[in-house]
């Protein structure tokens, strides 16, 4: 016989939510303070146990609705993590999501038992378990994702500026770019059209505003490309 | 209290894997027949629960070597499935895995209580549970990963033919690629060797070998391309 049921092991299964922001600047992360033992007080990602009675997918959903109020954010599914002494708690394995939002537009909980808060990135405190390990995996995810699709559609203004989108690039890379050589890669890539329109909020000159095409946009969703950075 | 590990639901974890074979000529996939309740007797990926004791990938391995003798094979977790029903059995998440590999260097187990067998991917019968779900995420995985990154390297002879890497292309893309058009993109790549050297077995004039540049390739592999076809 295979296996049977009856004779199988049970285990915990948790979930962790990597929730990155971009404030138009920089890349930030959504976390929260463990109230449990072990490792009580420190810094967690947003997590939870899965129910028997749900999917992966809503379980994600719900735990990061219930610990920081987001609602209606599309949450990847990233890897589930199994090393056997991972959590000291109890055997639990951990399947990671990970979105990335505009972190001005949606609003977090702002009290209630457990409050989420950003961290720019690089400033963000050392975390529980093996939530670091998830953290470069997204960032990894997320590079990755980068460089291979259209990316800033949810993320900038509906119009932007140049350097706007460059500010993106360079958040999730974690690069500076040439604006030159950034510019004509960009433009390259023939996704955005560019407005008769300047801001001028940022310099005498102003700056011209673009947006995407949004069906060149998904097509290229479809088809992919290699932006070399 | 955010959760506790008292009060959370236990699941059964399956692992499932998804193992592609190439010939020289088709796109195979490795099956085997169930041999308990439910669906005992139809045709299954080669799966099994996960021992408390050890990390999904270990479980993996574990698994296919038991089921089909295949060992030292590089599998890479694919997705957890978690459908509530996805399992009539019981509630059963499962992990899937894949591999793509040469079934010619490969030998299965030849006997023994579970025969794993190979199919023409094209003509594999219908699979219990979702895993024609798996089969087919898999399937859009490998073909990103042959777009994006070069493949061929376990899967081809030491020297290979153009049209030899062609088939393998159109096995895991599933489409018929123009040979002059495929030799200019694979050529722009710049991944091969251009042998001095023929194989004169598939026609009189002969077909020149090429062999895989292994740094370049291996460049590749890090930078990532895309492949148009």
């Amino acid at each position: 016989m295979l296996s049977s049921y009856s004779t199988a092991d049970k285990v915990l299964l948790a979930l962790d939510c990597i929730i990155f922001g971009f404030d138009q600047h920089q890349l930030k992360i959504l976390l929260i303070q463990r109230d449990f033992e072990p490792e009580k007080g420190k810094w967690s990602l947003i997590g939870g146990f899965l129910k028997r009675t749900e999917t992966l997918d809503d379980a994600a959903k719900r735990i990061l609705n219930h610990l920081s109020g987001l609602d209606d954010i599309y949450l990847e599914q990233l890897y589930t993590f199994s090393e056997v002494d991972r959590d000291p708690g109890e055997r639990t394995l951990s399947t990671a999501y990970y979105a990335l939002i505009n972190s001005e537009d949606h609003k977090l909980l702002e009290d209630g038992d457990y409050t989420a808060k950003w961290f720019d990135i690089k400033e963000a405190p050392n975390l529980i378990f093996d939530h670091n390990e998830m953290v470069q995996k997204a960032i990894l995810r997320l590079r990755r994702r980068a460089v291979s699709k259209p990316i800033g559609f949810e993320l900038l203004p509906e119009k932007f500026t140049m350097l706007q989108l460059q500010k993106l690039y360079e958040a999730i890379l974690d690069v500076e770019l040439d604006k030159r050589n950034f510019i004509n890669k960009v433009n390259a890539l023939d996704i955005l059209v560019k407005l008769d329109e300047k801001d001028m909020t940022s310099s005498r000159k102003g700056s011209y505003l673009y947006q995407f095409d949004k069906e060149k946009y998904d097509q290229k969703i479809e088809e992919g490309f290699t932006f070399k950075i």
